[in-house]
């Protein structure tokens, strides 16, 4: 026990981030980023940015940049909050409307860093079992609660839970807030946010991280009636006034506003996603069904730690998780460039051979 | 009371930034940036960076920006922490390190923004008064406590609290965190880092945004022994595992190691604010005596509100805080160019001679 820290901090399990390293020739398909590159308009919005002006404070509000993922939604700007990253959304959604007298729910294989909000701010929380086939099934949840979150499609499993199920989720649940975290909403499902008019505990949050080809610039944002987006703002005013420097808020917006650039990437990742599942159910392979960048997969004949390791040896890194029991056969692995998922398939196949 | 807040939201009072305008011909004095642009070394940093690379995750620990920090201050990495701006910094300190049984100390006068971070994270807080010249009496913190914070220079007086008085507070306060905040030291104060080896209670936090001129790039950072810096860390990695993006990253590198450009920038500011205070006397302002890059001044025969007002209206913004009543009648004013103040003062001037 340090007598210098805050109480809350000794039981504190902060969340592990895949590992970033600094390898050349590496093939890196472990966390999710997108294979190509960003529009070459964000990248002439931020050079502009680069300017004597940084020596001002950025727009603690981001208005220009609200407005435009607002226009892109077909909503009003007062129904958009943006953040640092959506971890950072997420954190200020946890403390600013999932902490309530009963626990929160989410699924026990998901996004791993929502129980870690929830030690951060003590917040109780049950985690309900995906099912045999690890789906989400909307009954468990019709249950009374403080909240709901999960992502759609869930991670890391990739499967999608269609919007009809959405629907009778938030139909079920009037009054508690339901938060649908939709990263990689973009690779392959229809997005809740066409139900933001009619339910107003919805909050839906999403980055430019995976599709937008941007986790190098940190911007995610929630999108749900102003009433919830005031919650998040009284937060964010009570934490830091200026999330978003300005060459995020220049680059991103550039993004949102050049849709042709981002849906064609997700388009290419999706086709590569397609080729890829074929070739490795192929060599034995179950692959989940995925609508997101990356797919979940085992071997019947092979530990998934130690494919993991093998690949590693190969230079390509991949995501193992080794808890729950019940995925650590697994691996979640980032649907890269064909060529690079060439590479994968060729050491897998080498691998399974022997 | 909206069913859908969690409790802690209803009870934020949430700090409100000095205003960000986008009026041209503007003299903008209102919220202590640099009226110098930032190093051309972090421009070029920054272009570099806008490339097909952002669509990678930044390094989440920022290594080679604590080494470029640590390098600085003749510490180690492992002393230091960075954030999104010294705002996020703050935050994370005030849940880390300042949550304890007794409440934490901080001066009745002082940034507007701690207050709000205690409502944010429940913790209890007492407030000091300044003494009647608005300067910081350490006896007064030689209480039992939860923690001191302030900063130095206080804002928004500006007033200098001398290194050996931070050391007599440090000596007689062994058992809480002492966090100095140094947004302003740069332009004249002796910084507080150099007590880190020998103090463990210690955290020193600094910021980007004034003396490197870079409040658009939102870096922050804090220095301190390695088991407060891991407090910090447990719960940056349980809020957002990465708060600096690609860009903010390369463009502080870049800052911290010009030393000779922002040195010139201060001495510049330095410059600018002896000549002001000189020429706001003459005109029968009282100013206190700052170690900062604003001045905070009165006129006994003129309202400060009414001041800033007039100001506003010659398009010059700078800022008054109607609370406590004790400073009503300042107005904090940053030191501008010789340009700037020239215009400042010709206003003043015919304001005063009605």
């Amino acid at each position: 026990m340090n007598p210098f820290w805050s109480a809350v901090v000794h039981g504190l399990t902060p969340y592990v981030p895949g590992e970033q390293p600094r390898l050349a020739n590496l093939v890196k398909l472990n966390t999710n980023e997108n294979p190509y590159g960003p529009s070459p308009r964000v990248l002439d919005a931020v050079r502009a940015e680069a300017a004597d002006t940084l020596r001002l404070y950025p727009d603690p509000n981001s208005d220009r940049l609200r407005a435009g993922i607002a226009a892109y939604h077909g909503l009003t700007a007062d129904q958009v909050f943006v953040g640092n990253g959506s971890d950072e959304v997420l954190a200020h959604a946890f403390l600013a409307l999932l902490e309530h007298e009963l626990p929160i729910l989410f699924p026990d294989i998901t996004y791993s860093f929502y129980p870690v909000y929830c030690r951060l701010y003590e917040i109780a929380y049950r985690q309900i079992p995906l099912t045999e086939s690890f789906e989400i099934s909307v009954d468990d949840y019709l249950t009374p609660n403080g909240g709901v979150i999960f992502p759609n499609p869930n991670a890391p499993t990739g499967r999608l839970l269609a919007l009809v199920e959405i629907e009778q989720l938030l139909a079920g649940n009037p009054d508690s807030v339901v938060v649908i975290d939709e990263a990689y909403i973009d690779f392959g499902g229809e997005s809740a946010v066409s139900l933001v008019a009619r339910y107003p505990q919805l909050l839906v949050i999403r980055t430019l991280s995976k599709s937008h080809a941007l986790a190098g610039l940190r911007v995610g944002y929630a999108v749900g009636q102003a009433h919830l987006i005031e919650a998040l703002n009284r937060v964010k005013d009570s934490f830091n006034s200026y999330p978003l420097d300005r060459l995020a808020q220049a680059g991103a917006l550039a993004s949102i506003e050049d849709h042709a650039h981002f849906e064609a990437l997700c388009a290419k990742v999706v086709a590569s996603r397609t080729r890829l599942v074929v070739a490795m159910a192929e060599i034995g392979f179950e692959v989940l069904p995925s609508a997101a960048n990356f797919i979940f997969a085992r071997h019947p004949a092979h530990d998934g730690a130690e494919l993991a390791a093998s690949l590693r040896e190969r230079s390509i890194i991949v995501r193992h998780f080794k808890s729950p029991a019940r995925i650590a056969p697994f691996l979640r692995i980032t649907i890269g460039t064909d060529a690079q998922c060439d590479a994968l398939l060729a050491v897998l196949k080498a691998i399974v051979a022997c």
